[in-house]
């Protein structure tokens, strides 16, 4: 049964990482506005979708006239991770399905955490604690490291859910990662963000798109 | 083929979250104290297994001797949600195995990740900072009243890793939720740290054990 997928959502690190991850799995679908702007996640509309009033949001619609809807970036991740005509994670029977999970779920909350903490606190006003947090997540992303030493993507050799998490959220401060002490992040980062699958999800949301 | 696992682990909220994992999958394990406060997790031989250096890591041994080890804790929850006699996860054809990933990772981004932050800023003796932030987990935990409202697990009619992950988090603040407000939470919060393998995995590395 044909399935018509709708990503709601905005310019926004989550969002990206998904639209990124649906371009990735080469799975078509269309990408709606959701303007934070002027309020339109708090909208009636909107939290019936989501009651948490966040994006993204997938909608998927089936030749019968059924919807489904599922938020939370990374649990969307994980749900199109095997949908797509491109698999982003591994068979469940390999262990390297066990490592890309470990790779991808690093990234979500050694990384992307902090770096999110990060958000708030200068949201708050807090600079200098937003500073600690980002130089935290920071140091997490240049460990990963570690895992080019033998392989071409962060999860051994296949291209997964964790290039994706750590690419889109490097790479708005890329500008400060001190790539020079980093050959293999520096060749993987590279090749990562000139994917043209990567390209056009991170550009799926911008205003006027 | 039998597989023995180890897991090796403290006291710590995530060390918690996968031994519980563990026993409500009916997975048999052997618990492996690492003590923390002698720094046992930056030595060699742990540094091989986790070069993050952190607890949890699980370890499997197979009968033919092959060894296979993975790390973080959620990543360790999606590994074993289906190696169990329990499965801890719909079946990834329903729609509910979505709904399931959606709640587990509301819980773990929106719920441990801001306690997450707010045991960083307490270290880091920002108190006033710390306390937003443990009070963003504590709102974000309340609003799963919302997910009981037609269910009596967090996802829907059986229990899984959501309920694992909100339960374990809250269970060290329980004195601080206003349950009166949360008779479904309440209803819930107790039926669920009284499973019996929720009590085992919760005391799993009491110093001692």
């Amino acid at each position: 049964m044909a399935i018509a997928y709708e990503l709601l959502g905005a310019p926004t690190g989550n969002c990206q990482r998904v639209a990124v991850a649906l371009e990735e799995a080469e799975i078509p679908y269309k990408a709606t506005f959701v303007d934070l702007w002027s309020g339109r996640h708090r909208t009636r509309e909107h939290l019936r979708l989501n009651p948490a009033g966040k994006v993204p949001v997938l909608i998927e619609r089936d030749d019968a006239g059924n919807t489904r809807v599922i938020s939370q970036s990374n649990a969307i991740l994980l749900h199109v991770a095997r949908k797509g005509a491109v698999p982003l994670l591994p068979n469940p029977n390999e262990h390297s399905h066990a490592i890309a999970l470990e790779r991808f779920m690093y990234f979500v909350t050694d990384v992307i955490g902090p770096n999110y903490a990060g958000h708030v606190l200068n949201a708050w006003q807090q600079p200098r604690q937003a500073s600690l947090f980002q130089q935290m997540s920071l140091e997490a992303f240049e460990l990963a490291e570690f895992y080019l030493a033998d392989s071409p993507y962060l999860a051994g050799e296949h291209y997964s859910l964790a290039d994706i998490c750590a690419a889109t959220v490097i790479a708005p401060s890329a500008g400060e990662v001190d790539w020079e002490r980093l050959g293999n992040l520096k060749t993987w980062f590279d090749r990562v963000t000139a994917r043209p699958g990567f390209v056009r999800g991170m550009q799926a949301f911008r205003r006027g798109a």
